[in-house]
């Protein structure tokens, strides 16, 4: 049976353990070790606040391509407090990294949970000799580790894929948690994508940003970006397939197969916002430039009216073309054409009769789509997003108590 | 006693009835007139999609420069109905107008509900009569307007202020409407503003857009914004007051209570938001341009998981600095300075321990302010917004239903 978790690809190794941070018990420090050191990629929040977790890896990245890993907490985000967050993420990095013996800065940090908290690092180092026994290449342990990093996540979030270059085998997996604060560029997540494949962290870097792309930055929630948002790629290289040149054909098939874990990642994140009930496929056709696409697409997937309609199951679209007309983008909206799944519901900007039954129908499916046809030119685009419910209110009215 | 409604100015009347646009038979149809032509003004939605009553009042301004008033139904956006959605506004207008005896362009047209619906213009032309006929200039009259003109709002919106120029007697009075897809430039509202000034239209504009600049465009509720949003102001001259020139001390005099009218106006709306408990009066102090302090304030007022927490009373700070880091304003996050009413809840960009009963306390109140400083250059803004809840989502999940 295959092994669907992060330590799918040869030579990692996972753990995660409850060491106090949240206060429901429930698991809350993961890690994920390579025995061989990886080479690395991140793509980090663009928000001008940064995590001090966050900030650890950036400066890191400066000055070294490997790593053995990434040590994650979630129940802080050790962010917005000050100078001792820098250092409590070191001292999270040394609790493990002198379990393994080897150097705090052979490990990667990412913290997520509640802003402007101390971290209390005391937790972490008392945990550590568990945390590092723990360590397995069993399927059991990579669940563990992503059980550790969720927050208000409902399901765990895990791909794994192989393909084959050059004969042999070639595993890419991935774990993400993320469910609010969700928007492109980025979310509030945080991704550990490892492979066995062998990889530098240039060429690495250029894959991860294409694959992010199209998946996680195709997704949004509630149109917020958070300060500790980091997607990770590991490459140890334990499969023996060295990739190094970026128009070969064994690049093109690990590129696929990276983005396909990130395709699945994203949006399992976003059928899984914050009281999400469904997930929704927002296209946009015919757009005259990528950037009138794109900004149309933002305007409705994070348009609370669209949002609480596509909750309502109401084919309110009129509120749909409300948010592109906002957009900023250019389109001549006597030209549009707007379909909820396959039913057309505006023609040429003008409602028209059609089923209201099977609209609700449609709409009452777990995952359905939006289609608005600008007959404006050659460019095409879409995003997933989710509703918005009572729920999202719920989680968020009362997140830090 | 003094008559708090549209008809406060001198020679303005007012009207409203049920003509059966709302299915649950409420008020949906009324008209504002004035008896003597009045110079007019508009400010009108930047959405791409414009409302077919809305289109008709654009090309009416180009070529006319009076008016003897608006009819204005609510139930119905007029809006994305294809061409026969401006022959059903200038219809609307005809009906009245034909009652009134006076040419149908000399009454402009404003429409809000639903979108992208037929208007039943025939229910609107039998009703006209008795909208006509009910014609008055009592507070009653006034009242019946404003509450025809209103689709979720809760609460009406009236406002009226009397000022002494040159020893006579002016008055501003206004009414809106406005509860969600509320948003800068501008809101779904519509806001009919009357005078007994006497104001050329290019003053009057110029006028009414410097009031809007401190009201209707501070005010944010979901960061949506309609096709049908119209503020207007009608100047008949009644009073005797004639205003000719900008830097006059009988124009800064009216400008006041101009701005006054649409500040208690524009507030009203923020407070009356679709689903809110509580107004939020955000405030950043000392950045480095207007634009930053403008961006930052939209970020915050606009993002869901600030507007839950200030829902949940819960002083999530993180939240606020989280957005403000993603707004696109440029400033130093190790400089920042939050508050929670006058409560000091983060010092240059980290948490402090404060007194958390209190800020429970001070965010329980109906009305409070949180401050960001920003400590990075003189510019100020503020941004009026109200928090998001249960309640939204309810209004927005069925409304069309």
């Amino acid at each position: 049976m295959q092994n669907i978790s992060i330590t799918a690809p040869k030579g990692f190794m996972a753990s995660g353990v409850s060491c106090g941070l949240k206060k429901d018990g429930n698991p809350d420090l993961a890690l994920v070790y390579s025995e061989t050191p990886a080479h690395y990629a991140g793509i980090y929040t663009t928000n001008l606040v940064k995590g001090h977790s966050l900030q650890r890896v950036i400066d890191i990245e400066k000055h070294k391509d490997t790593t053995h890993g990434v040590i994650i907490n979630s129940g802080n985000a050790n962010a917005c407090v000050g100078s001792s967050g820098y250092q409590a993420a070191n001292e999270m990095a040394a609790a493990a990294a002198d379990c393994l013996q080897i150097s705090s800065n052979d490990l990667l940090t990412c913290s997520t949970g509640v802003i402007g908290h101390p971290l209390p690092v005391e937790k972490i180092r008392k945990a550590a000799p568990d945390l590092t026994k723990g360590l397995s290449d069993s399927e059991k342990a990579g669940h563990a580790a992503m059980k550790a990093i969720m927050t208000t996540d409902l399901l765990p979030k895990e791909a794994v894929q192989m393909v084959s270059i050059n004969k042999k085998d070639v595993t890419v997996a991935g774990m993400a948690k993320g469910s609010g604060m969700i928007h492109p560029r980025l979310a509030t997540m945080i991704s550990i994508v490892t492979t066995d494949v062998s990889m530098e962290g240039v060429l690495l870097k250029k894959a991860l940003k294409e694959a992010a792309e199209i998946s996680f930055h195709r997704i949004t929630v509630d149109g917020d970006t958070s300060v500790c948002d980091t997607l990770l790629i590991l490459a140890n290289g334990a499969s023996g397939v060295r990739i190094e040149k970026e128009d070969s054909p064994e690049y093109l098939i690990f590129l696929e197969a990276l983005k396909n874990i990130c395709l699945i990642l994203a949006k399992k994140m976003a059928a899984d916002g914050e009281g999400a009930s469904k997930l929704i496929d927002v296209q946009v056709k015919r757009a005259a430039t990528t950037a009138d696409a794109y900004h149309i697409l933002l305007a409705i997937c994070r348009s609370p009216l669209c949002k609480t309609a596509f909750f309502g199951e109401d084919a309110n679209w009129g509120r749909i073309l409300t948010a592109a007309g906002y957009s900023g983008a250019s389109f001549d909206p006597d030209k549009v054409d707007i379909y909820i799944g396959d039913l057309l519901v505006c023609q040429s900007g003008s409602g028209r009769p059609f089923d209201e039954k099977k609209a609700k129908e449609i709409m009452s499916a777990p995952e359905f789509s939006i289609t608005v046809d600008l007959h404006g030119g050659n460019f095409s685009d879409h995003m997933w997003t989710c509703d918005f419910s009572y729920g999202y209110v719920k989680i968020n009215g009362s997140y830090r108590s």
